[in-house]
């Protein structure tokens, strides 16, 4: 704090890098270091109280010191955990992401990694939580595992965010054999992100997912070790599945003076998909969580799904799963819908085992992002819908999980009433072209 | 130029990134590099004539790949070549300098670095040509000589400016002692910057001089085989002293008819250095440059040297010197006039052998800077001279040559004039309380 206060006169020159050595830059991280919280509070304080220009170049001197992008996050980091809303938020976050664009580098941990990056690691996963020491070896196993993160290269002991790489033979449809197996893979053609974490509360807000996946895709596609490898896939969680199902049976008991709600809601649940048979061990499966109960509704959990993700909309219209919506936006397709694929806890509490592949094609993410050729917000969350159902065909559906030719052409139907909705007459045109009319109409 | 117009539309979107394949933008690169000016110049126009936060996106997405900031400082060397002054320019030099904030990396030079290095700095000093391959390996011995250079992390292999360093003993005073002495200097305690030069047209207004010396200084500081180094200076060129003593040699001639002015220029060049029945050798001496005819007025010289550097004001009231006011402004103290430093023929033409070290003491130089605790661009400058004056005392005018104490008395008054005119009169008390009165006055 009162570093700030003896630098606050000299950096309103317009040179003062040159009256500011590098040395009290310094001191103020290391002061910042071992300060307690309340300490930190007020060395921002200080920092927003000196003029914009000044706070600026503050920023820019601490960014040329060694770790200097990683005490802006630190500081960063401060502001949220205090829940601090402060005009030193704007510069920090430009600053931050100015420094990132040139200085990100995407780094591979290893088994002997710093020990502090390991354990940094070993602590990361919040969707499959790494269990013991073991399991996180299994991790980076060289044979058939990968683990990437992002660094800016003065700290590249500060992993920023990570993510779980898996080489498998074929696209990985089951959680349990990445995380539980320790099998090694023989002859993969496969790399499946199956885990993306941040490590950086103090980089919320600044999404370096997509740099990160593109990066890990181009590092292994660079590596000759793997040039067997050459489909690039998520297998990735669906975490409001089972809250959007009981959400529909609650909606199911009260809405008993709603024919036409009662009818859509049999029609999703009930009749197309679960059968009315069924229906009172479905409810139990949802209760209980029992993996046990899964079998009779290896057909019925897809179908719903399928629905979950393209039927239910976001009030902005996007889908309703920020992990699809992630993925989408990234440029991968919707490719696959897994059933029983995380049959552990968190799986069944949020999805009833259910995962989706999303498909990173090289080759075409590129295009495939629903942005490509629009500027709009509006039409680019509409788009997430329409690009992605428009790849869609009875073959595809047929992988989805839609066994009977009738329900598959009554989804392509409402996947074009869908789309109808949102897309202006130029991209229907485009759709009736595209969309291939199922093979066998029952 | 086909590339541009594929992206433009593209670029308008927020996220850019996940629409444009990192090869499109290298193609780019790729395309840039194997162009002709003309092409070029048709690639910049295309550039400049997408909207504003397009063409920013663009810069920011080239920031990202390899050699991404190269290429940035490409187009705007090709910018400047051309003499173009496009809006473009602003985001290109925005970007690059925010770039480098994080991305500067002092790097050293060796003789095994790579050949094209090598080559780039074989052809870099302007100021003292380097003669041969030869003389360029003696700047590059490990045990008395260093040079060091700054480049962005993503390209090493692309120095921006270089600096030479001489090992010696004592603050050296001849540049031919360190350029072509081939004997190993021993026992070293001085590092002396004798050659500074930007690498990059492209990187024209943006100033790196300053942080290269600070580095360096830092990176010696921190060699453990360098532990009895501890004097950094400059040995540094006076480029407009001949020329200014040759106008001065005219107005001599012309300005018969302005008596006070013949005084004035009669006081410099005549009586109080010269002497009146040294001035025909003189005017040979600055006709000829044969460094033959100098023994006669190495008290002269810097005394004359002294008047220029102090007396004389640019328009803006900094020093007529430019490289004086870089190494004030950088927080350097002027520390030592050196007659006969420079004796070949581009010594003897700019400046008629004299040579100037600017000292850089590490503890003061942040505090030295003109810049502390001002922050109008007038102040600055004055104070380039107020600063410097006021830590001159008698025995620093001896060491600057000037030998008669009566002399030493004069000088001292003056600039105590020039002082009072150009500094306010809060400074002036400090002036009379710092300023030590000569030890003789005869």
């Amino acid at each position: 704090m009162s570093i700030v206060k003896s630098l606050s006169e000299r950096l309103q020159l317009k040179h003062a890098e040159k009256v500011i050595a590098p040395a009290e830059i310094q001191a103020f991280q290391h002061e910042w270091g071992k300060a307690e919280i309340e300490t930190k509070l007020q060395i921002i304080e200080s920092l927003d109280s000196i003029p914009e220009d000044a706070s600026r170049r503050f920023l820019q001197l601490m960014t040329r010191q060694p770790n200097g992008v990683s005490t802006l996050i630190a500081i960063r980091s401060t502001l949220f955990k205090a829940k601090l809303s402060l005009p030193l938020a704007t510069g920090l976050t430009e600053t931050i992401t100015a420094n990132l664009d040139s200085g990100l580098q995407v780094q591979r941990m290893r088994k002997d990694s710093p020990r502090h990056i390991i354990d940094l690691f070993s602590s990361s996963d919040r969707v499959h939580p790494i269990a013991s020491e073991c399991r996180m070896i299994r991790r980076l196993e060289e044979v058939d595992r990968r683990v990437f993160y992002l660094a800016h290269f003065q700290n590249p002991a500060h992993p920023l965010i990570v993510v779980n790489v898996a080489l498998t033979q074929g696209v990985a449809s089951s959680i349990q054999k990445i995380l539980d197996d320790d099998e090694k893979e023989s002859g993969p053609d496969s790399a499946i992100f199956y885990s993306i974490s941040s490590l950086e509360p103090g980089l919320r807000g600044i999404d370096l997912g997509h740099r990160l996946i593109t990066s890990a895709t181009a590092e292994m596609q660079n590596d000759v070790s793997l040039t067997n490898v050459t489909q690039f896939s998520s297998l990735s969680p669906v975490p409001g599945f089972r809250r959007w199902i009981l959400k529909m049976m609650d909606s199911d008991q009260s809405a008993l003076g709603n024919v036409k709600k009662i009818f859509e809601i049999a029609n999703i649940l009930s009749v197309e998909t679960i059968g009315a048979e069924n229906y009172s061990d479905f409810r139990e499966l949802v209760a209980s969580l029992d993996p046990q109960l899964l079998p009779k509704f290896s057909n019925s959990l897809p179908k719903l799904l399928f629905k979950y993700l393209f039927a239910e909309k976001g009030p902005d219209n996007s889908t309703v799963c920020p992990v699809c919506n992630f993925h989408v936006r990234n440029g991968a397709e919707l490719w696959r819908l897994n059933f029983s694929a995380n049959t552990a806890q968190y799986g069944m509490s949020e999805s009833l085992s259910m995962m989706v592949n999303y498909r990173y094609y090289t080759d075409k993410m590129w295009q495939n992002s629903p942005a490509e050729n629009r500027k709009d917000v509006f039409t680019w969350t509409v788009d997430i819908n329409g690009r992605a159902l428009m790849r869609l065909d009875d073959e595809k559906l047929e992988r989805l999980g839609v066994d009977h030719p009738n329900h598959r052409y009554e989804l392509l139907n409402e996947i074009l009433k869908q789309v109808i909705f949102s897309l202006n007459s130029r991209v229907i045109n485009e759709l009736y072209s595209e969309a291939a009319i199922p093979r066998t109409v029952l």
